[in-house]
């Protein structure tokens, strides 16, 4: 029997199979320096130690972002080793924010199987959560995999898809009892933009752009620990490209979004993220959003805006028309989420 | 109205016009290990909590040229999003130290104005200061900036160019209380060479060069929140380079300089600084100093030597000639300053 | 008299010479992470806080190869500035584990010394030893090193090859008092393999592969503040390539070893190393083990693998094969350690 681990393959996974994912992770102000190293984040409460507990605070927190990558990297060797695609998340909600000091765990659970009507590969739907060291939830998530079946005699398991909501109700939203923006600072932040001044419907042109990189993608997959081959090993692919991590286009995207969403500050669910196509070094990428919703009633000083992230590769012909309508073709990411902000 | 940020151009600044620039920033241990692994610094105050406490540091302190890029940073989105060139630094000085945990703020005032004879640009000159959260200065420096006029029908301002000192005086510098040189160790400095071994008009080439890379620069911007498109975004220039942020040659040209300068340890002063040329990803940079000025009256163990450093590329044809003679066309910086040095 | 330091030339070593190398180094959360964003580790004693404490450590320790780089970049301006090649290490023992806010020293002892035949360039054999802060050892190694003769014309210096072991004696390991896998957490760490699933002579193929990127090597080699010039500037090599510096292979090597070795947790010695060949960016390496050897009796809980962890070059045509056989001439480095591994 062979030592190294190479993954699960479609007909390893049951309905109600539970993954303990390896390797628990402790986090820091290491880790955040990094991370505002490898995106152009401005978000106050993230940047600043002050501004963090002006709004209730004990610290500056990690990014949610930070946590989901942690998350979701410990779930790879387990569950997306031999993936073909990941295909999309679903049901995000982000539980008691992580300070540095904080030692994250990810455990999973099977909910859904599906074979391709190929018998090639099938869609394996799990549930992760994150767990802090006291064992207080961080954040929960859907995620759909699509995964190579080795033995192809094998019997196709029975279909189940799970029931899975597009949008996260907001009342369902998990506020950190610490949460209060009644002394929000919006000149420090950058913005005088409130919950009010957005519109249902409102596209956010975010301008600037980043051209990406080889070292800072792997820089990035490595500090999440996600060991995906496609990341780092150019012999892999029959064009001997690195795909880029799609965290961080996530994280990119987010970060670039600072502009026009100054004030959105917490990330506090995830409707749904697609990575609609491959990146590559030497892309270059920009972002657009869109206002899909609003909800008022989180508390006196804080509402939520339901926020359509696109991230899109920008065509070199017109600098000035990419922003107007983004083809199809050009776009890497579509990433639903709520966000917090102050009203 | 659209929320997204395009800046200021030539028209708006007024004379006294000030700006609390936003995004709060909090320092610690990942910032200075990154700022480490971005650049060859052996100075030992930046390097050994032991060896910063023997100098009487309370611990070991953020370099001081942290502490310029995050303060100059900060005023990016309100002074220089719309630049066309950054042209020069004046009359800089470093007051308390800053040191892990703290977070840092940043003003600027607009000091003086001169529209180009072109009506399509015009130069803005502004006072940045630099704050920790107790509201103690740490920094104080004065940048001439060009910057895009956008209604070029608009009447000129009237034409004010402060008066600006070439050298900052040496008797105007701030030392903190704390630094003391009387138990200095210049073996686990690195060199015997004291304050009184360097002589005024003394040349040192620092013989190490460093091939710049794409990703360095980027994280080094990014990590000081910095969000000029330049040097992100490859199409951006008609040559489709991204222009090596300048900040990342002023610290890689201080670091190279150790060898040769490995006591002036503490920069105290900036009495001037040009980004002279462009620099890319790909182009090799060496530095070299020449000791301009002294003045030994800071304290009974400290004296304080102006050095003029000059960053260049590296021309390929002699690696031995090209310490010698500095072809003006491939300076990228020259940066004159003050740097305490142990008697 | 110049002040920038040339560094020493063969002829300048005499046997019995001691160095007291320059720069002391604070290392902390920064370091750590920087060091997890640019190696795959999943090792659970050097990512979680609760995993190391569970194995007695006071806190979660520094990977051993971060105490090793540390070390071993403070003698290069003193012994290998003018290295022709980094020949080999021998004899390396860990000691005390070092913590977030410990700072190092390191210290040298020439006890070899051979020119070669050519007369223009010969073996130095230095002694190194790393020191905390509390004057605690924290590592030990011999190092043999060819450096170039700069006067040609001087005597050759008596030959002396110190008695140099292939393997370090078990008996000889210093185990931290605090170390013990009692209670170790087998499904966290990401195996069951224990120490006696291990077979004397089993091979692992270590599955991963990474591509080489400049911005990487560069960041690790000043991070760990080694100024050995090849790494850095692509001018001085004929081929103008920048030579991948060889700490960033020992450490991918290492990282990647995971796979099939998850319970070999600690690197207690190094009995030997060689840097077979040169590796540039856009090679792809991949890494293979072999057990050499077992030692039981460390203590109840506790046994150790000697390990001989080959690293090489991965060829294009046939991404199977390369695991099975590799050629000479694709391999990069050949480690030889010692693990502890749980009972």
């Amino acid at each position: 029997m062979t030592k190294e681990n190479i993954g699960n393959f479609f007909e390893d996974y049951k309905i109600g199979m539970k993954f303990n994912h390896p390797t628990p992770r402790s986090l820091g102000n290491g880790e955040r320096a990094i991370y505002q190293s490898l995106y152009p984040n401005r978000f106050s409460i993230y940047s600043s130690d002050l501004f963090a507990k002006s709004c209730g605070y004990s610290m500056i927190p990690m990014d949610n972002l930070i946590v989901f990558h942690t998350i979701f990297g410990k779930s790879v060797p387990d569950i997306s080793l031999n993936a073909v695609a990941n295909l999309a998340y679903f049901q995000g909600r982000f539980f008691s924010p992580v300070y540095d000091g904080d030692t994250l765990f990810s455990v999973s659970e099977v909910i859904g199987l599906k074979q391709n009507s190929n018998g090639k590969s099938g869609l394996v739907y799990v549930n992760t959560k994150g767990f802090n060291q006291k064992n207080d939830l961080v954040l929960e998530y859907v995620r759909c995999v699509m995964v190579k079946k080795n033995d192809l005699k094998l019997p196709a398991p029975k279909t189940l898809i799970p029931k899975l909501e597009n949008v996260v109700d907001p009342n369902s939203f998990f506020l950190p009892n610490e949460v209060n923006f009644s002394n929000y600072d919006f000149d420090l932040a950058g913005s005088k933009n409130k919950f009010s001044d957005y519109d249902i419907g409102e596209e956010i042109n975010h301008i600037d752009a980043v051209t990406l990189e080889e070292a800072e993608h792997m820089m990035a997959t490595r500090l999440w620990q996600n060991n995906s081959k496609v990341h780092f090993d150019k012999t892999i692919r029959d064009d001997k490209k690195r795909l880029i991590y799609g965290g961080h286009i996530i994280s990119t995207g987010r970060a670039l979004s600072f502009n026009g969403l100054e004030n959105a500050q917490v990330m506090i669910a995830i409707n749904g993220g697609t990575h609609s196509g491959p990146a590559f070094s030497g892309d270059t990428v920009f972002a657009k959003s869109q206002i899909l919703d609003k909800f008022e009633n989180i508390s006196e000083s804080i509402g939520a805006v339901r926020i359509n992230l696109v991230v899109a590769k920008k065509d070199n012909v017109d600098n000035q028309s990419y922003l107007k309508e983004i083809k199809e073709s050009s776009i890497v990411l579509k990433f639903d989420y709520w966000a917090l902000m102050p009203k």
